[in-house]
């Protein structure tokens, strides 16, 4: 039961972003420029370090609806699943590694993220700006985990949820599911009209 | 050295909001409504909480920097420095122990946060909105901490730095120094129109 009274048919974030507002405004919005705005990171690839940090903060609800959106943007599931298990033996490519590694760092702590690791991204061909995005997600799901769980949101009752909401947030991208060469492929993605 | 190219005269997280303009935007809303908006939560009650949460994530310029706007705003830093070190015997009200002690669990966790330490919070006068406002603040700084210290920032060469920006910020929520009493008083604050 959550810490504080939210609606009970809104479970994990979506209660919290209906319970203030005002706040839920800017998290949106950044969630939006990040996750889904112009960048060489792939949406997939983008949701992929989210699932993976949220996995690490043991936060079911971000998890289960983050891996599910991956799993649609990609057309198949086992790639998040082995990225969660152990991103250094997963089917993605060196950069991808490299960067996966940068967001478990952050996820331990900013000052966890070694010269080392950020060298490895920037030879495996990662521009400064997807090392700064790739911390930048990062920091933003510990946000949302410390969030969601720290109050105590609700899972929801429904397993069919997460896969519902997954295509829900797939449309947001204004993409049908994928296969995983076009979804991480470098084509640069910009943002649908869609919300 | 920064992972990545930022303005060397711009250290911690205002090189970050300067290198990527559009995310910062939102960061910047969220900060402001959270920290400087209307609340029943005094600006260096919430001072507080961002000072301890970043202590705690030994982010070094976050800690510096909301402990120096703390002080100004409490017009003395030993509370402060007393939180950070202990808040259970810092001469600070029953409820601020029992927000700082939800704060404190958020920053290891959002399922470290316990039913006990939320009743312990009601029981003490808290309400809903400021143990969602805690959780939220908590979450926010990490995120912070995580950002910056995850990009490796530079700390600013200049001792006096974090006094100087400890005022301006000060100054942002249109308030001269004032005692403990009187910071720490029940009076909604609400958000002057300078930035």
């Amino acid at each position: 039961m959550p810490h504080i009274p939210l609606p009970p048919h809104l479970p994990g974030i979506t209660g919290l972003l209906e319970y203030r507002q005002d706040t839920a405004a800017p998290i949106r919005e950044l969630t939006q420029l990040i996750l889904r705005g112009e960048s060489s990171l792939t949406f997939a690839e983008r949701e992929l370090i989210a699932s993976l940090v949220s996995h690490r903060n043991e936060c079911r609800f971000c998890t289960a609806a983050h891996s599910a959106v991956t799993g649609i943007l990609m057309g198949e599931n086992e790639t998040c699943d082995l990225v969660r298990e152990n991103y250094e033996t997963a089917p993605v490519s060196d950069k991808m590694k490299a960067l996966l590694h940068i967001a478990a760092q952050a996820q331990r702590g900013g000052r966890y993220v070694t010269e080392s690791a950020v060298e490895r991204a920037k030879t495996a061909g990662a521009t400064d700006l997807e090392i700064h995005d790739t911390v930048l997600i990062a920091a933003l799901f510990c946000f949302y985990n410390k969030y969601v769980d720290g109050l105590a949101t609700d899972l929801p009752a429904d397993s069919g949820y997460f896969q519902l909401l997954g295509e829900r947030i797939a449309v947001s991208y204004g993409r049908r599911p994928e296969g995983y060469e076009h979804s991480l492929s470098h084509t640069p993605n910009t943002t649908p009209e869609t919300h």
